[in-house]
């Protein structure tokens, strides 16, 4: 596999950053999971958007444009053969003088990773194992004001302890694979890396952005396609109750498009009529995009 | 300079992680700042009591003893010819197969880096240029039930953020050099990288690690002292405001030792009599146990 490390390809066990850099020792990057499908970027515009909002959260000035990032991704994609991708994108501040304050003059580290996604669709094997097993945490989402929800970073810990919390609980017979991470005041914010979206007296749900909520790019589409549906959608603030009592529930990123809840807390929610439909315009959203003629 | 990286000693320009190591993607990595004095490393035990329970905290089972990485550390300085520096071991999960959830079997990478930094003592030049300059910003520390901050970890955005705000608030007259940041409640938590301390009716007062709070190896150290001289000793809740009205200020880390406040949000409170006496206790402290007989 090649990976694509400050403007050159480089085989993936050559892909490195120094133990200074800055996305190593403090988490200080900017990134973005992407996806590729039939060769070219689902969403890019928003994906490079976002990622833009990002570094300018972290005054990250990468003085890299979009079509440059677009143009690395494509070039590591056509090195390794590859039209159904996963692919993630990172840029860090790099290298720099000095401790924790960053400098504005900055030599970014940018690295372009991928690999192969063949893609689910309407008849082939979605890239989820099964329905998604969701348990409460305890751990609990970082509110915006301590880091902004809206800005996708290395700064994961948050996300891998919640993780943690699923593995501690598992036994031979329950394995929770998502984390339903609430808020401070303990209503629902989003998973470990997925936004949860509920239906229940045929509205779909999910929680707003206004709380520490990653603005998600398929939360976006899954979103705008409902509206299109003339399904009534509403953003707003639901505790875990409001899920584990839903009629359908789902989980949607960029991996695994919509994936339907099984249980949440071992409650049985499932998926339903609206879930599938909004699986079945996904899929025709995305073959419009990249398979058409 | 030479850092150790995973056993071997190696020439910094060398010294690298693969861009898949956990620590670059997601901050999933511990780590301690210690100091060497006279080539020996200041409080070593409670230092890597941290650094255990850090470890633990993230389920980083990393299967070094304390010794062996004593051993690395003390390899590093010889390398460099160094008795007098900063030092940073560092250990992250490293490459792990899947994506966000960690898998239990790890191949830690193991880093330690070294830079000189020569002692200030009674007689010398403290590390620090002056006393700080300290501003209170917006950003708010994240809370325990998100990230435990007695957890010292590879994700420090929340603490980039708010010397990010002191680098936009500057003007050419006006430059605050640490952050004072708040719980979510308002209450003073800690500077970026350091504890904060103040004196009020003669008592030396400091947040409680009850809070989103470091538990630093030189707060205790000067919590121990201060009670050695008999001087009343509170851990509480205190507001900005509180540290505004103070006699007294200083703030403390590894790097720093005791490094007194000049001013707070623009009001002056400067050092004193009980930062100057525990100062000097400090640095007896450090004498007696790097430089005697």
């Amino acid at each position: 596999m090649y990976f694509h490390v400050n403007g050159d390809l480089v085989p993936e066990q050559e892909a490195t950053v120094s133990v200074r850099d800055r996305g190593f020792m403090y988490g200080d990057a900017a990134f973005e999971t992407l996806r590729a499908y039939g060769g070219t970027v689902f969403e890019w515009d928003a994906h490079a958007d976002r990622l833009s909002r990002t570094c300018e959260t972290l005054a990250l000035d990468h003085g890299l444009s979009d079509d440059e990032l677009l143009n690395r991704i494509h070039e590591t994609l056509e090195a390794n053969d590859l039209t159904e991708a996963y692919v993630k994108l990172s840029i860090s501040r790099g290298v720099q003088p000095g401790k924790l304050t960053p400098k504005p003059d900055i030599d970014p580290t940018v690295v372009v990773m991928v690999k192969e996604l063949p893609r689910g669709g309407t008849t082939g094997t979605p890239v989820w194992d099964g329905p998604a097993v969701v348990q409460t945490v305890k751990t609990r989402r970082i509110p915006n004001e301590a880091i902004p929800a809206a800005a996708k970073t290395h700064n994961y810990l948050n996300g891998i302890l919640a993780r943690l919390e699923l593995q501690r609980a598992a036994s031979d017979t329950y394995q929770a694979d998502e984390a339903l991470i609430r808020d401070a005041a303990g209503n629902i914010a989003e998973g470990a890396t997925s936004n949860v979206f509920f239906v229940i007296d045929n509205a779909l749900r999910t929680p707003a952005t206004t709380g520490p909520v990653l603005p998600g790019v398929t939360r976006d589409v899954v979103l705008k396609l409902a509206r299109e549906q003339g399904i009534p959608v509403e953003e707003g603030t639901y505790t875990p109750d409001h899920l584990r009592r839903a009629d359908e529930a789902f989980l949607t990123n960029t991996t695994w498009e919509l994936r339907p809840i099984e249980t949440v807390d071992g409650i049985e929610v499932g998926g339903g009529p609206v879930t599938d439909l909004l699986s079945l315009v996904f899929n025709e959203y995305v073959e419009d995009r990249h398979y058409g003629e």
